[in-house]
């Protein structure tokens, strides 16, 4: 058994997962394998600052998302748009391309879980 | 992509593992395999009444947990305690034995993911 606080998790700028870097989007890796031993899946949080988007990207890791503050929207090229605030869930199959907006003036700051396929 | 809020996902009582019903312990299956095609790990979202607590107990599963509100205690079979409030994070690897307890005046409210191993 393993504890921390999110505040002790380093955040660092966030890159998409072809390397591409994302300008005022933050990760903490919260749970993962490298620190925990997690190998079936890990545990990000993300702090996405005001004005700012992520563009479309895909993977094969499907995305299990709750929101924990601030205000955003949810995306994909088939013409899909979710806005979500605190308690809301997002599910993202594998290989979807799926973009994200903060709509607010707050950071919008979620967790995001991601499967360790390989494992 | 799919959206919900949570309290769109049933608060079921919670049961252990082998089947044992847990008194005052409810828990919403947020994104799961039947209900969204999850395949590879669900999203639970538990509330633990006051004086309430979930007695030892262990599976081949790891949990990765997040703290969403109130005040409450993990600790395992070999003396490790942690008291945790909202945003802390804890990590249970698979088969250890674990147990919870809510320290609080308010219900102890989490999210706790857990892989789908079959798969």
């Amino acid at each position: 058994m393993r504890k921390k606080n999110y505040k002790q998790v380093e955040n660092k700028p966030a890159v998409l997962s072809d390397g591409t870097p994302v300008k005022d989007v933050y990760v903490r890796w919260l749970i993962d394998d490298e620190h925990d031993g997690a190998k079936n899946f890990a545990m990000r949080r993300f702090e996405i600052k005001p004005k700012t988007e992520v563009p479309l990207h895909s993977h094969p890791q499907d995305h299990e998302i709750y929101i924990l503050s601030g205000k955003g929207k949810f995306y994909n090229d088939s013409g899909t748009e979710e806005t979500v605030e605190k308690g809301d869930v997002i599910y993202i199959p594998p290989n979807e391309k799926h973009g994200i907006t903060n709509l607010g003036k707050a950071n919008f700051v979620f967790l995001c879980s991601i499967p360790y396929l390989s494992k």
